[in-house]
């Protein structure tokens, strides 16, 4: 009996340890990150990807010529590397109509994943899709149209997501401005999103999106990538791992608007940790439940063969309320903690 | 005999002592500055100012919402603190074609003013213009015209400056693909020059651009602001202080594409030090020469309201060599250093 007793004793005391481990040092982990100022071994940008073309429909202003040669379809890559640095890098690929931007500061002005990650000991690169933001468009259409030489149906596909669907496509409520109970955007300082959205050039580019080979050269430079993206981006980390899953260590997709399909080649896909990550109130949204439950098939599937995909819900862990821009949400350290532990767990440096 | 002698030794080891002195600090401070990790006190990013639009003329996909409201004409601001921060912060504004990532890294990897300020000990602000980079545009002209409900004359004016004319405009050499003798850009590197130039929106936006009063509530809300301002930005800082004074501690005008008009009201431009910045061949361009000398009468109609004015050409401070890209040239840090030393010697902390 009492040795009964004393050989439960320990195990409670090692499960006990084992649940704080769990927990505690995030929290640990956290304080001592936040803690101090940001100490940054090297940080810096550039570009990857892109190609030089011929225009003649550079401008249709005297003052500058409309003859001449451009790079067009690159992506650029602002990145920060700590001191003492993990070996595992993480790449942030925002979604449609913002820029790496979205990744800063939350619009109520605390820290985003940024600066986070890279306190966390992580090199953090944070791109601009091609086409969007400080990577280049090709205005050589809408010129043409201008001049007179094509018709107006040839202009690009533009399109910019206005505060009221931006409202429900980030499932801050059901709809415009109805708030879900407990969810976590800060609301009252929506301005400052709406400041950050810029238009999307995504339907006028070449398919795929340049963006994916660009990921897939930088996971190969980085050799042991972490390539975590949202929405519209969800799906290119899958494309990037379908060209070359070379130097892709894992995949966070983060609410991503398409998985790969559950009936494609799922070889790819077994080459790495792969994490679908969900906010909450889903099934309340007709745009975002279907898109879950082919998001589920995938990881099924990518599983059956073979694979370490796994797709998480947060409010089964604990996580409530966290909208579409989960990661300018009031707990988006939480959830920024979630995801590192996962990746702690899942990913591994190959030897 | 002895006397003078020794008053002659006397003056010679003073103005040897001040030669030093004007000398040697900058070195010094630039290897302190680049040895060890950068220490950042605060990052982040935010907006400027802006204001809703509503637009029926969001998208001509079916599968976003034509109409709705957004935010437009809002400037991007990303900044960086140091640990020790100077009392004075510096904006930077970048030119034509180009974004805030102009100050970031050069095309062949060295560091660019932003870490350099920042390791010098200045609170650094880079902006990217209203309507570049991640400053949002306004593509309902476009859509209004695809969808046949406007002419193509509508469309806005939008052009981008190919690497041939970019050539000749930033002073690489009399033409492509001929180069200065001794000229300073990395020319082998080029082609990441190319990548990081995007198309210009600027014909398109308000009169004055909004960049301008975005810049000026950033300099109110920054207090002792020193805006750097090149090329077609060069103007910015001046049309700015013609708003509001306030908060402008100097202005750095880095090869302006236009200074104000020296018979125009000077007052505003006698409040704060002045340095108008150019690089060498001046003489040799067509299209930087006239600027140079509408700038000259420009510093010397301010000096005679009674300001601070001045205009440099680097050649003459021993500085050769020097692109319109100044910021990204081999030697970068020398000029670096020698606006902050005029910053240090001419901007002041209001008491």
């Amino acid at each position: 009996m009492t040795d009964m007793l004393s050989k439960a004793l320990q195990l409670s005391v090692i499960a006990l340890t084992f649940a704080l481990t769990a927990c505690a040092p995030s929290l640990g982990d956290r304080n001592a990150a936040m803690s101090g100022p940001l100490t940054i071994a090297q940080q810096g940008s550039f570009f990857v990807g892109g190609h030089d073309i011929h225009s003649d429909m550079l401008s249709t202003l005297p003052k500058y010529a409309a003859s001449g040669t451009v790079t067009v379809d690159q992506m650029y890559v602002h990145y920060q590397i700590p001191v003492s640095a993990k070996p595992i890098s993480l790449t942030l690929i925002h979604g449609c109509c913002l820029t790496g931007m979205t990744w800063e500061t939350t619009p109520d002005g605390r820290m985003g994943w940024d600066e986070y990650f890279v306190r966390r000991g992580y090199p953090t690169y944070i791109v601009d899709q091609s086409g969007r933001g400080r990577s280049a468009t090709d205005i050589s259409a809408i010129n043409s149209v201008k001049a007179g030489k094509t018709s107006p149906s040839q202009l690009p596909n533009v399109f910019a997501a206005s505060h009221e669907s931006a409202w429900t496509i980030f499932r801050f409520g059901p709809e415009y401005p109805k708030t879900f109970p407990g969810e976590q955007f800060p609301i009252e300082a929506q301005a400052a999103l709406w400041q950050q959205m810029v238009p999307d050039w995504s339907a006028s580019l070449p398919t795929p999106n340049p963006s994916v080979p660009a990921l897939s050269q930088l996971a190969i430079k980085l050799r042991t990538a972490v390539l975590i993206s949202h929405s519209q981006a969800g799906i290119y980390p899958f494309q990037a791992a379908a060209i070359d899953t070379q130097g892709i260590a894992g995949i966070v997709a983060i609410e991503p608007a398409e998985c790969p399909s559950a009936s494609g080649d799922l070889a790819p896909y077994t080459k790495m940790p792969i994490l679908v990550l969900f906010g909450d109130n889903v099934d309340q949204s007709t745009r975002w439940a279907p898109r879950l439950k082919a998001c589920r098939a995938f990881v099924a599937a990518a599983n059956d063969a073979g694979g370490k995909a796994q797709l998480v819900l947060l409010p089964d862990e604990g996580i409530h309320g966290n909208t579409h821009m989960m990661m300018q949400d009031r707990n988006n350290l939480d959830v920024a903690d979630w995801i590192l532990r996962w990746i702690d767990t899942h990913v591994h440096v190959a030897s």
